[in-house]
């Protein structure tokens, strides 16, 4: 089986989350909002709004109550927000997100670089965050440097695995396999992504790919290959990580989309409307956007 | 077997072709020749020098003669060149090259589009061909447009085949499927490669993917899985089509070559060299490149 026939792919939009953290300019909570508004009725799946950082963090998200709370929330789509620490979460609560997800990396060198603490304080961490959450939310962990760790190097599967099977035992429902900064190949990706379904099949796995060289969408092609069903990718392909300057971010919403309906997989996503978003990125975040399918059309597009 | 256990990828540049003839100022002679000696010792298995085309029709590549005649040859290396026609043919087999290189379009109105030419006379064209090379050059077709037309849209994959058993009966010994203006996705890749493969087992296909729409990688890996072990790419992504405009061009031979690296494929090039040199390109065609491990550096590096 070298593609599965899954009936159904799921896509969550991480652009005002991962891809706005990283620009420059902050964009105004109004631009946030209605820019979630209308991902929220492109058939998107689910929408990683802002993460409950501290302001003095992350400013770019300062403004993470304000949104959460004035957004549309569509019937259908799933709200999360990224949570550092249990006060985030706390506030993350009270907005009422559908979906909370913490952040730990499978390597010690870069859960320190990242959030200036051991492996063990991590798990502590998400311990306590699991303990308050509770079944209010859903319950996701992203394991940042999955395939691979700017610092470290080559991150052994075994790592990930165990750090997959502490997450079980707290009652995390989702884990989100993170290549934070683009290292992973469609070889690796395959083999981790089979590992880690046949051993946990009650886990929902997330793939969350950068395109920092060129790989994200083989990857994300290797990560349904071996069952993935669930994918990360940002608007315009936004984002990024301070460990790999001048690369591209995330792998992109519209060019994953475009690709799997090309190859007859359903992601009930409108791709119109996701290009339409696409193209007026550039003026909310003022700069030009990696996304390819946006500048060439989609390959349904004919000249005459 | 998702992914074959190949002993060994072999991956043709065509940047100084496929890549320059979109350029729209010249490039000098002698640039020309110092870039092909430096890709001609990176390793690569094959390089296409240049077309033997009408200097009217294609002005950038007006001085292949001086090219091809002037740069060294490389022992183990293969020097190709594209030609349109019979005259072509006689300027490229004069200058001694080791392969010819014909295109003819899978969709007629590409074909009539970019050759001027209807099916029947392109084919009329490589029959005179096939038998003026007569064994003095291995003899490849491009078959451009085999995985969908700017103009028609989906081009039938009974088209394709007939067409590649008319190429057969020709004697043409290579067979290049071109994903011209970045139609292909992974799944349709996967499954042309198979068949035509398994029917034709001894001509040498060669997957020539563009990365108009981000799939590229996608495509080449979806090829690879089905046991293509010969691959087009462009330095630096160099390369495009007049019917996509804006888009990216050809993928990308460094950000190919790290990709099959990092998977444990053998492709016998030197992945440094080859970054060395994309860094230049920009300086060479005076432009931004779109290549990605030049700039994010390869998946090996470590930071601090």
């Amino acid at each position: 089986m070298v593609f599965p026939k899954a009936s159904r792919l799921y896509i969550q939009e991480v652009c005002t989350r991962d891809g706005f953290q990283m620009e420059a300019e902050f964009i105004p909570t109004e631009q946030k909002i209605a820019l979630i508004n209308a991902l929220s009725r492109t058939g998107i799946s689910m929408i990683e709004v802002t993460s409950f950082t501290s302001p003095k963090a992350i400013p770019m998200l300062a403004d993470a109550e304000a949104v959460m709370g004035q957004i549309d929330r569509v019937p259908g789509v799933r709200y999360a927000a990224l949570v550092p620490n249990v006060r985030g979460c706390e506030r993350a609560l009270f907005c009422n997100v559908d979906e909370i997800n913490v952040v730990m990396s499978a390597s010690p060198s870069h859960n320190l670089a990242n959030l200036r603490m051991t492996p063990e304080q991590s798990m502590d961490q998400l311990s306590q965050i699991a303990k308050q959450v509770d079944g209010q939310a859903f319950l996701n962990v992203s394991l940042a440097t999955a395939f691979g760790c700017p610092f470290e190097g080559d991150v052994p599967v075994s790592r990930v695995l165990d750090t997959v099977q502490q997450f079980s035992d707290l009652g995390f429902q989702g884990v989100s396999l993170c290549d934070t900064t683009g290292m992973a190949n469609p070889k690796q990706v395959n083999e981790i992504c089979w590992q880690v379904q046949s051993r946990w099949p009650s886990i929902r796995f997330t793939a969350h790919f950068h395109n920092t060289r060129g790989m994200g969408l083989a990857n994300a092609v290797a990560a349904l290959q071996a069952g993935i069903t669930h994918f990360d990718a940002s608007l315009g392909g936004l984002g990024g990580c301070p460990f790999a300057p001048g690369a591209s971010g995330n792998i992109c919403t519209e060019d994953m989309v475009h690709m799997f309906q090309a190859m007859g997989y359903e992601t009930e996503v409108d791709l119109e409307s996701l290009l339409d978003m696409a193209r007026v990125l550039p003026d909310i975040v003022k700069h030009e956007v990696p996304g390819q399918v946006a500048k060439a059309g989609p390959s349904t597009r004919r000249y005459l």
